[in-house]
């Protein structure tokens, strides 16, 4: 299959993000995607390719207009404080704060986040804008006939709602690339999230629609972030009622009950019957990730990749975590060989 | 006036917040109190004694039991998972995401805060019981028949909810005062918050409730920390409604306007006849505090506490922030000393 990829990722290189009660270098860091590209070339998975310009509007489709704006904005009002150092929020408006956006960059960077893991830097909004573009060209290949392919997105999305940032995440490319299929003549889109984190801010764009199923295999959220999302009665409201299925799991999982519940999902998903499957690939589930807590062996990502053909959909292939950055290229790889071998 | 103050404050020293986009030593730092208590000798304002012990009840009374089971046990979980140094959070519960408290502990330091500018160290818990006693024990002097009396509290209280810590607050002092006057006999008691940030904690806890008038003069939130609570039209709900009064002003503000504000709010309490009123008392209104952005200067200190005397009614100072370290001395016993001279 073909793989989309931007040097452009490398415009957002964050120094840092609170973790373990401290500032740590970030996890989520450019060398990333190098090493899935070189692992790309070195199996020879197919033609790397650049993507298009999609426009702002494909993005609006998903994402709160004020919000856009923000993260378009928001370095220039940092810097105009006088501060060079990535842009972190000071404060966050949990239960019973209001939601009114300030007017000040400090009071914008807290309204607009969940966390303070989605530092804003220099390059940030011309990155996250290619890794959009990355996913919704490799979204339109599939549209246009191709069995597959692979958006090589960084930074990642899923973590990233209608108008918040987090988890590395700002524009949600997985629910960019969904409704653009839908927009483009899909009927009923399928986003399988099997990044080892809840994809949260997939689930919170489309938990009150039935065109678009999302499902996620996850750590449980009682032991892991995002904490606030991802339980298993979490199953969709109004018409997204039944839309919406969670699969939490226990740290220390390993591929025997992981690979039930991706066996679960692939049923539901049958039962579906999505015209494009959009998975969230997330190989941060690996035992040797450095912030995770799951026990999938390299293997087992080849076996992934046989399931999800085994449903037999055009499918489109998003990256989103992974910080085992050795392995990172062995393992997001042989997803998508496990795929193209099953055929 | 006496003062109440205790050597225990010493054992909450946490070494850092998030601010500003980095991790900057803690401006909430036992220097704070030290310099206090050693102006209110300087100037005789009065004995100073130790608290008395009042038992976990009166916490209780305002803040959720699971909230103080947390800040009682978090550092000892925090430990548990070999760390030793300050305990922060890694996310937040903001629009759309469950209140469901999880059961690791990066987890609850997430649920259970608002901001990464509350950090839990070795002493947190026993520095913060002894500043509500503190609160308590001034308290009770004026219950019992003092016409006023000071509340050394360290850690300040007044960014605390019912369930959640942030702003360098753990327990709300003040709220825990005003419910002991009720709870003792008094019928009315009104909360005037002259501290330069919005007492988001105290507002949110009497929000629903006509027996505690809650005024609070403070940074507009579009502006300014806590962003997310403050405005005008913050009025009440229920049978609170009208017994809420907020006086959000802009940066730059001097003692002309908002002492303007400080008469308003006095005229309310006039109104409103509590038995007695339990001033918040902040003094990073400064002109040289370091993360605040109004005008006041030392002098006006004294005339704030002329002006809360002009009420005639029993009167409980407790502390609450103030960072510029070299005059919290002179601003905060200024305001004590303004108020016995009025006689
Ligand atoms: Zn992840
Ligand atoms: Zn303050």
């Amino acid at each position: 299959m073909k793989t989309v990829y931007s040097d452009d990722h490398r415009l957002h290189a964050a120094k840092v993000e609170l973790i373990d009660g401290t500032l740590k270098p970030a996890h989520e860091k450019p060398v990333r995607a190098d090493i899935i590209l070189s692992r790309v070339n070195e199996v020879g998975l197919g033609e790397v390719v650049e993507p298009e310009d999609f426009g702002i509007e494909p993005l609006g489709r998903i994402h709160d207009s004020r919000y856009l704006i923000f993260l378009e904005t928001a370095w220039a009002m940092w810097q105009k404080t006088g501060r060079d150092w990535d842009a972190l929020p000071l404060a966050w408006p949990v239960r019973g704060m209001r939601a009114i956006e300030p007017d000040e960059i400090d009071g914008k960077l807290s309204y607009f986040s969940f966390d303070a893991g989605a530092p804003i830097t220099s390059g940030t909004w011309p990155a996250v804008r290619a890794s959009a573009n990355v996913g919704l060209t490799a979204t339109r290949m599939v549209k246009d006939g191709e069995r597959a392919a692979f958006g090589l997105c960084r930074p990642p999305g899923h973590h990233a709602a209608v108008d918040y940032c987090g988890g590395y995440c700002f524009l949600n490319n997985a629910a960019i690339a969904a409704q653009w299929l839908r927009d483009h003549g899909c009927d009923r889109v399928s986003v399988l999230d099997i990044d080892y984190h809840h994809g949260n801010g997939t689930q919170s764009i489309f938990y009150e629609r039935a065109d678009v199923q999302f499902l996620s295999l996850h750590a449980d959220p009682r032991q892991e972030y995002p904490y606030f999302l991802g339980y298993s009665d979490e199953i969709g409201h109004g018409k997204g009622e039944g839309f919406n299925v969670n699969y939490p799991m226990e740290w220390g999982t390993g591929f025997e009950a992981w690979g039930q519940a991706l066996s679960d999902a692939c049923n539901e998903i049958s039962y579906f019957g999505p015209d494009v499957v959009v998975v969230s690939l997330g190989v941060d589930t690996f035992e040797k990730d450095p912030i995770s807590q799951f026990k999938l062996k390299s293997p087992d990502f080849l076996e992934i990749g046989r399931r999800i053909a085994s449903l037999k959909r055009p499918t489109v292939f998003l990256m989103e975590g992974g910080y085992a950055v050795e392995e990172i290229g062995v393992n997001a790889v042989n997803v998508l060989t496990g795929f193209e071998n099953a055929g």
